[in-house]
């Protein structure tokens, strides 16, 4: 199944790509890697979850929080990519930025809303290393920022 | 000297490669770059070591939490590459990231028992760049986490 | 016009490239990638700004501090490849760790910084990926560090 079908049978719609928040760009391409800037959850132009994990904001809607973000390193890539994330061969690393309270210790469940989505949408493909820490503040306030690298065929 | 016979001169017996705390894989291979997810300081399925650096744990402690670290880092390696520590020609990159308090200075020494690890098991090809930070928070309160890539020939 | 024009045009001198804090290797080069150590406002071996954004320091000031940590970056770039910056072919990524407070929300000026600069010396080979996040803590009391990746073009 390829990647387009995956994410309709998941009736999923990826967003239009959002502009970065600053002076770089959403992704660029060198030695066969997509590298993608730092997403947080941002739809339409503004962010849809903000604040410190333990304490603004519940672990539930991390989730939420970082699925979006995903969904946006996605859209990019496949902007990217002229619209073909068939292109992607594989996910070297996936880094999650929890902007959390000193005592939170549930990234694991938080960053596993990201690596499901990826194995979803992905496949074998989507198969990928991670690491994920706690920060002390995201831009915007954010609740988290997601960084992705993809490996691409050419 | 092969790092084997390193391993065993400094009589380091390295531990089971220790299961992901989450969805993901221990380590990916992509582009002759081998991407281990970040380790914390697990021994036999259970955190070793926990807390703040700087207020629950001493920086003689967090330097075995290291250690511990690197190792499980390099035990994914090894169980990766089918037992093979030589293919290994390389290590770009170092990431200590450590679960500190916000008046910590000292990651320099903290990171240092990563590095002098690397090069004491690898010889000159664990020569890396590194970059160490603290963060508010790491999984299951570890007080820190290894990232760490390895290059591969083939 | 090349890096080193560029250079001379913006008035900018690159500093002697800085020792690294700990026993690290200021950058290391493995498969046409230049790989740069985390890098903090260290000017002739002292911290020439401190402390935590937001608190001590001010947006101004963190802006110079990122500029000063960038220009280490590239005179280890320079050093590294015996002067002739112009190998450079592409700058994947930047990652700018920001020394903050937790209610610190602007990344993305201070990063900006950084991204300008990048650009300025480099033209269009100096656009580039970016991740900005707020951390709890940096070595010697740093307000920022900045970890910078080149491609190289052998």
């Amino acid at each position: 199944m390829s990647v387009d079908e995956r994410l309709n049978r998941m009736q999923i719609q990826l967003p239009e790509p959002a502009n970065p928040v600053g002076l770089y760009k959403p992704s660029i391409i060198i030695n066969k890697t997509l590298h993608i800037s730092g997403q947080i959850p941002i739809v339409n132009g503004e962010l849809k979850y903000s604040g410190k994990v333990g304490f603004d904001i519940s672990l539930d809607e991390v989730g939420n929080a970082i699925e979006v973000s995903v969904l946006n390193a996605i859209a990019i890539a496949k902007f990217t990519l002229d619209g073909d994330l068939e292109r992607i061969t594989g996910v070297p690393r996936l880094r999650v930025y929890i902007n959390s309270i000193d005592t939170f210790t549930d990234h694991a469940t938080a960053a596993n809303t990201a690596s499901q989505l990826l194995l979803d949408i992905f496949g074998d493909i989507g198969i990928h290393s991670r690491s994920a820490v706690g920060v002390s503040s995201l831009p915007l306030n954010a609740p988290v920022e997601v960084e992705l690298d993809f490996a691409i065929n050419s």
